[in-house]
C-alpha cells in the first residue's frame, strides 16, 4: 500500500517547477516562481557559532545520513524493524534526548524521548524509522550504499532509499541539535520526539503510541509538532500546509460467496444466461457511489459535515493559482481539462474543497492479455475516498456501508485497508507563525497552502486527545521518495537551495524563532 | 485468447457426471445418466472385417497420435506452424487423402484434401493441428511426451497437450479411414477434409481457407461437417448438438488519451478533485448495458433479430431437464440459484435463449495487494456478448458502437478480438440424422441438445456461402482440453465408453450409415 501521501506531495509541490517531473505529481499552491534569490543563511542572525559547528558536523551528520540508509526497516517485509527501533533510539540519546523508550504496540514499536531544558515552550517533532520498499535493480547505484551522485542545478546528493523519506531530512534535524549543542548553547525550547516504524503502512499503530499516557501528556504540551521536510523547489520555494484532506482506503468486493447468487468460482462464460455475475454486481454497486460524470460523490448524507472553504482559504488558493504554470502542470499530469472545464483557479479551489471518491483499481476475472471466456465469482474495486473538514474517517466507513445496504448490497464487502481523519492547522497558531517567520528570516518564499489534497498521519496530532497543531517544515531538498534512486541535497551548487548545512541551519533557526514568537 | 469453445464444451457435457470436475464447467442438456449399457461395438452390423484392420492396426494408431503430440503447433508462439501443417499434410496423405493442399492465409497456412470414391454422398471434416498453450511446470507427466497413464473409471489413457483437443479423436478418425483401405472395403462416402492451425486463437483466417474457390466447392458438396470429437461421459452418453450461440469477444477501454479528459497516465489519487477518472467513465459505459441485475442487454436493437426457441427446442431442453442433476450441477458450478431463481428447466431454456454481456475482466489502476493512491489513466473491460440465432457477430458489433456512440461515449474503444456466428443444424439434416442413428445402431445413448450455449468456429459452414449442416461426432473419452494432464482414452475398461479401436469403429459406422440414410 502506498500511503506516503505526505512524502509524495512533497515531491508533487517541488517537482512542478522541473521538467523531469514524473507523472503522477500534484500541486497545489506550490506554483510561485518568484526568482528572490535566498539570501546566505550564514548571515542571517545571531547564528555564527552554530553555523560553525554546523560545518565543523557536516562530515558527521553525512555519515549519519548514511548509515541510517544502510539499515532499512520495512515494516511491509517485517524487516529490521526492532533493529530500525533500536537505531533509531541510539540516534536519540545521541542527540541529547533523555529518556529514550522503545514503545511497543500491536504492530512494530515506535520510539519516544524528550529534551526538557526547562523553556517555557515546548515542539514536538514526529519521525518515521521505516522506509519504503525498493528494488535494487531499478536503481542506478545500490539503494542501501549512499552514494553521492550529482543532480544537475541542486548539486551532489546522497542517494539510497530513505535519503529524502525521511531519514535525510530527520538526521538533518538532530544534527541542528548537535551543532547547537557543539556551540556550547543550551537549546531554547524543550523538544518531544515521537517515531514510528510503520508510516510506510499506514501508522496503524501510531495511535497506541501517541496516546500512552506519559507520550500524550507529553504531546499535550507541545506548541505543535512537525515532520523534518526537504522540499525545496529549484528556486528555493517551499509551501506551508494549513491542513489536509483526509482518507479512507478500501476495496469493494462482490463474490458468489458472500452474495449468494452466482458462482463461487470462476465458471465458463457460456452460463452467463443462467448464472448471476458478481462482476456486473459490483458496476451497479459502483454506479450508485457517484453522479455519472464520476465527479460528485452520491453516498447518502456524505456532506452533511462538509465545511465549505473559508474566504480565506479560498483566497489563499486563487493568490497561489496566479503564481502556478497551469500549462506546464497539465503537460506534466496529461491532462488537457480540469473537470469541468474549469478555469486553473476554480480548478484548484474544487481540488482543496470536494471530497472524492476515486478508483485506484479494478480487478475481476481475467485480467492478462486478450480475453477468456469466464464469469468470474469475484469483482473488486480499491478505491480511495478523501475526506475534508469536518468529515471524520469514522463517519465516512458508516456512510457508506449505510448506503450500500440501503440499496440491497449488504453483500458487497467493504474492506477498509487504513485511512487518516483530515486535518486542519491554524494560520495563527505557534507553529504556522514560527514557520512563516523562520521561512522569512532566512529569505526563503513560503507559500501557504490552504489545504493538501493528500492524506498524512497529522490527525493523530490535530485530533482530540492530543489536539495540537501538526504540519511540515524544513529547507533542503530531495527526490524519489518510494521511487528508484531517491536522493538528498547534501552540497548545494544553487543558491537559492540549501544543502545538508544550510537546512540544519533552518531547523536551528526554527526553535529560536520558536522561542522569541509572540 | 481462450476460444476453444468447442473443445470447452464438450468437456462440460461430460464432466458434469464425474465428480473430479474444474470448476469452470457448463452443461446443458446432457445431463442424461440412464445406465442402459453399451452393446460391443464389434457385434454391431457387417463390419467385422475393418474391426479387424482396426484392432491390428491399434499400436499404428497409438503411435500417430503420440507422434502428433509431439509436435505442437501453437498459434499464439508461433511455434512449429509450416511445421504442424506439413505434418497435417503429410496425415491426410497417409490416409488416403489426395491433392492435399498447404493453403496460405493473412496467418498461418491450413490444410485441404478429399478423397473422392465417385460415391453419391460427401462428408466434410473439420481437423485443427493446433493446440493450446501449455506450462510443463503444471503436469504430471511431460506434456510432448504421450505417456499412457491409468483414470480410474476409463481405463488406460494417454497423456498430452492435444491429446483430447484434438489430435486424438482426429487420428481416431484417421484411423478408421486406414482400417477401411486395410480391410480392402472402400469408402462408402467421398470425403473433403478441411484443417486449421488457428482455431486456439480464435479461426481469424478459417474464413480465407473455406472460401477458396477449389475449397468452397468441394465443401458445398458436402451433407454436412463435422469434427471429431471424444466426449462420452463415463455412462458413454454423448449430446448431438443442433446448433449454438454465436460470440463477440471484446475489450471497452476508457483512456483519458481518448477521452480528451482525465489523465493520459496515472496521476496521483488526491488529484481525483480537480480531473476526470476514465475509470469512472468506464462503469458509467458499462452501466449503460445491461439491466441492474446485470442480466438481459440493454443496447439498443439487441433483440430485433432474436428468433424464440422453436416449442421443439423448448421440448428436447425440458426432456434434457429431467435427465440432468441439478443438485450435482450446482454443487460443481459452486452456485445455489439459478438467475431469477428460475426452476431447472426454466434456466435451461434461458441459458439456450438469451443473448448475454458478460464481464470476463475488470483492468484499472492498480490490481496488486491492498491499495495504492493513484487516478488510473485507463482502464478496461472485457466482455464476451453470447449471440443467438437470428444475431450476426456483425449486426452485434454495429449495434453495441451505436449504443455507446449515442450515449456520448464515443471516446470509448470497442477492440473486438474474435467472434462467431451462431450456427444451427436442422435436426433433419443427414448429417444429424446420421449421428443420431449411428449412436443409435451402436446403443450409445444420444441426448439431442437444442443449442449449446459455447461457440465454436461452425458458423464458417453454417452461413453463407458455405451453408452446410456442421456439428460434432464421435465415441470415445477424453478431457483437460486446454488444462494440465490433458488425455485421451485408449484402451477402456468401462463397457460404456469407446477406447481407441471403438471409437475408430465409431467412425467408420458413421461412413457407411451416411451412404445408406434417406
Amino acid at each position: 500500500m502506498d500511503r506516503n501521501e505526505r512524502s509524495r506531495l512533497g515531491d508533487f509541490a517541488t517537482a512542478i517547477q522541473r521538467r523531469d517531473i514524473i507523472r503522477g505529481a500534484a500541486m497545489l499552491g506550490a506554483g510561485a516562481a518568484l526568482m528572490r534569490p535566498m539570501p546566505m543563511i550564514a548571515q542571517a542572525g545571531g547564528m555564527a557559532e552554530v553555523r560553525k559547528a554546523a560545518l565543523a558536523g557536516r562530515d558527521a551528520s553525512l555519515k549519519r545520513i548514511r548509515d541510517w540508509i544502510a539499515l532499512p526497516s520495512i515494516a511491509a517485509e517485517n524487516r529490521n524493524m526492532p533493529e530500525g527501533a533500536a537505531y533509531m533510539a541510539e540516534l536519540a540519546r545521541d542527540a541529547g534526548f533523555a529518556n529514550v523508550e522503545i514503545v511497543p504496540t500491536d504492530g512494530h514499536p515506535g520510539v519516544f524521548g524528550t529534551i526538557d531544558v526547562g523553556a517555557k515552550r515546548t515542539l514536538g517533532i514526529y519521525f518515521m524509522y521505516d522506509v519504503k520498499q525498493f528494488d535494487p535493480a531499478e536503481w542506478s547505484s545500490p539503494p542501501l550504499e549512499g552514494r553521492m551522485v550529482e543532480r544537475p542545478g541542486f548539486g551532489t546528493a546522497i542517494m539510497g532509499r530513505g535519503a529524502t523519506n525521511q531519514k535525510g531530512p530527520e538526521a538533518t534535524f538532530l544534527a541542528a541539535l548537535h551543532a547547537i549543542r557543539a556551540a556550547g548553547r543550551k537549546l531554547p525550547v524543550n523538544i518531544v520526539l515521537i517515531c514510528e516504524g510503520e508510516e510506510e503502512i499506514g501508522s496503524p499503530n501510531f495511535r497506541q503510541i501517541a496516546t500512552k499516557p506519559n507520550i500524550l501528556a507529553a504531546l499535550r504540551k507541545c506548541e505543535g509538532i512537525f515532520i523534518p521536510a526537504g522540499w525545496q523547489d529549484k528556486n528555493g520555494n517551499v509551501s506551508v500546509n494549513l491542513g489536509s484532506k483526509g482518507i479512507i482506503e478500501l476495496e469493494l468486493v462482490a463474490s458468489g460467496e458472500r452474495w449468494g447468487r452466482g458462482p463461487k468460482g470462476d465458471v465458463h462464460s457460456s452460463l452467463k444466461a443462467m448464472i448471476d455475475s458478481p462482476a456486473w454486481r459490483l458496476v451497479a454497486a459502483l454506479n450508485s457511489l457517484v453522479t455519472p460524470d464520476g465527479n460528485t460523490p452520491l453516498i447518502d448524507g456524505w456532506f452533511e459535515n462538509v465545511r465549505p472553504l473559508t474566504a480565506r482559504e479560498k483566497s489563499l488558493i486563487v493568490e497561489a493559482a496566479k503564481l502556478g504554470d497551469e500549462a506546464q502542470q497539465k503537460a506534466v499530469l496529461g491532462v488537457t481539462h480540469w473537470i469541468d472545464n474549469l478555469p486553473y483557479p476554480d480548478a484548484l479551489v474544487r481540488l482543496a474543497q470536494e471530497p472524492t471518491v476515486n478508483i485506484e483499481g479494478l480487478v475481476a476475472g481475467y485480467t492478462g492479455p486478450g480475453g477468456k471466456t469466464v464469469l468470474p465469482g469475484r469483482a473488486v474495486a480499491k478505491l480511495d475516498l478523501r475526506l475534508v473538514p469536518n468529515q471524520t474517517r469514522a463517519e465516512a466507513e458508516k456512510k457508506l456501508r449505510a448506503h450500500l445496504d440501503k440499496r440491497g448490497f449488504t453483500d458487497i464487502e467493504m474492506n477498509v485497508s487504513g485511512g487518516y481523519d483530515p486535518t486542519e492547522a491554524s494560520e495563527t497558531s505557534r507553529l504556522i507563525q514560527t514557520e512563516l517567520a523562520t521561512y522569512k528570516k532566512l529569505g526563503v518564499q513560503a507559500n501557504l497552502n490552504a489545504r493538501l489534497a493528500g492524506s498524512w498521519p497529522g490527525a493523530t496530532f490535530t485530533a482530540p486527545p492530543v489536539s495540537i497543531p501538526a504540519g511540515h517544515f524544513g529547507l533542503g531538498h530531495g527526490s524519489g521518495a518510494h521511487a528508484p534512486d531517491e536522493y538528498y541535497l547534501i552540497d548545494s551548487t544553487n543558491p537559492k537551495v540549501a544543502g545538508l548545512v544550510d537546512a540544519t541551519m533552518g531547523y536551528a533557526e526554527f526553535l529560536y524563532t520558536l522561542a522569541a514568537i509572540k
